[in-house]
């Protein structure tokens, strides 16, 4: 059996591009005893990613030349010689981007697809729906009537921690990169307010409007020239969850831009980084309580799905381009 | 009874300069029934003093133009109304640059001078030593074994800091504006290694080299460059004090740097500001734990005074220069 698989065979400058990535087809040996082999469903494009192909620090060693590309995935057990896995199992891992994998159950979770589809183990109840719960309700700790402002709302991460600052009683507004992406934000997800970064510049004007009590938690997805205005209209003990600087990933020099620090003695506020795999041991428990919203109709959630495991490098870049609305997908297997 | 005072008669442009002050001279009432008159001892000049007299937003209001320049005092009351002051008390309080002032008591605290002498109250003992102390142990939270960096060490906060963090069995490692400061830490204040940043370009190398196990807390009196270059190097779930940044006080434009929040995400790492009056109600705790320290010898501290209420303003210019060994004083009252 054939197994195609894209591997980095450049360490892009700036912007990823296609010919960074080659596919490639290499043979499938069949699972040994204690093992099963998994066939590909979706796997998951993030903007994190970007920092697991560069030479800047990251929190992972990167990806090596040559190596399969990395990344969150879901796929259904095909042949098992492992007692506690069967055929048509869902299971979820990290075995990037390839149609197949042979796994021995360490490194793979069982999925339940009784909460919901088997996507959603990429999107609300995987890795951005984790984010999203432990960044806001852990490290923002938002409280019922403050302001919780969201950069990037309209993506797998910005459009959880929204609807789960509502849930929580908050006035919520974030930015986007798209009139339509704006309407999403207003229409469906219950946003109090929200503007397209693209067709703005005085950052600052539009946060005193939209955000006219100030800002408590701010979720940071976005980094850049949206973060320092956001840093001038902060409140007293606001809280700042960086999450992301998707604006800085695909720089060639060192970002520069006005010192923050002072902003923080001002308003005696907290910025704090986090990684969601820190929160692992809890990962259950957001998974029930984001299922039970979905199941009252409390959260919604939005995919972008593009077909064939070919398609993951150009998915992949286009999130840079802001081409998703909510959770970007690669449909791998045909059924 | 005459009063010389010193007002405020420019907003400096970058750095202060004698002449956006002037001195002048008041007619003195006496106190009326419930007040008392203190005559100043020591008045303080402190780094953040330059954020009450600038045109930027800060944490209180600045100084009107024409009023008299505020900072911290001690005194002695000289003459009661008050039926629980006497003359021969010693009290603190906040009535700027200036011979006499009247109070009735509800903006002044007596000082316990059987604890350590009146000048304390302006320094281990007032404001800079409960800034460290707080700042240090409850935003900090150094555990044993841990490095602990602070810029601006040998001022009336850093040298509190690295001495509080030595108690605490931490490695303190601190910067200096001169090889005398940096003998000083080294020899008397027992920090495990300090460096001259005003004889070094390179921060980064000099601070793998005095930090080998990298940095655990950074106590942040200066920002910029170094702070740039301390960003580098911390540990995992490193926290940062953002307590001063004296380097852009006297910036006349909006100071820019190398962006810094990608770094807390990579070390899952925090960094907050305050403002030691939200700790007020627990500054008793601090004072008599201080004073034990200096009765037990743990703490030492140094004070730079200079005579006469007259040499206040370049008393607090020279801050910016470095001028000063530990707490910049001005002895106003001649004995």
């Amino acid at each position: 059996m054939k197994n195609r698989q894209i591997i980095l065979v450049t360490r892009p400058e700036g912007l990823p591009k296609a010919a960074d990535f080659r596919l490639i087809e290499s043979e499938m040996r069949a699972p040994d005893e204690g093992q099963f082999l998994v066939r590909t469903e979706f796997l998951s494009v993030d903007p994190y990613m970007r920092g697991r192909i560069g030479d800047q620090e990251s929190y992972a060693e990167p990806v090596a030349l040559g190596d399969v590309m990395v990344g969150g995935t879901v796929g259904t057990v095909l042949e098992s010689r492992h007692p506690d896995y069967h055929a048509g199992d869902v299971v979820v891992g990290y075995w990037g981007w390839q149609e197949y994998t042979i796994s021995d159950g360490h490194d793979i979770q069982r999925f339940d697809t009784s909460l919901a589809p088997m996507s959603t183990a990429l999107g609300v109840l995987g890795m951005p729906g984790m984010t999203a719960y432990f960044g806001l309700l852990d490290i923002g700790q938002p409280e019922p009537g403050e302001t919780v402002f969201v950069s990037g709302a309209a993506g797998a991460v910005g459009s959880m921690v929204g609807q789960i600052a509502k849930i929580k009683g908050c006035i919520v507004a974030g930015s986007a990169g798209s009139q339509a992406k704006v309407q999403h934000l207003l229409t469906d997800l219950g946003f109090d307010a929200a503007f397209s970064y693209k067709d703005v510049t005085d950052y600052t004007t539009w946060l005193r409007e939209m955000c006219p009590q100030g800002i408590d938690v701010y979720y940071d997805n976005v980094g850049g020239p949206l973060t320092d205005a956001v840093f001038t209209h902060i409140n007293q003990r606001a809280r700042i969850v960086v999450c992301g600087q998707i604006d800085q990933y695909n720089a060639t020099r060192p970002a520069r831009g006005p010192r923050l620090l002072w902003h923080l003695i001002v308003k005696r506020a907290r910025a704090e980084g986090f990684l969601v795999f820190d929160f692992a041991h809890r990962y259950r428990e957001a998974q029930e309580q984001i299922a039970q919203w979905l199941q009252e109709g409390k959260v919604k959630y939005r995919e972008t799905i593009v077909d064939g495991l070919e398609s993951a490098p150009e998915a992949f870049i286009g999130l840079f381009r802001g081409d998703n609305l909510g959770k970007q997908l690669v449909r791998v297997a045909s059924e």
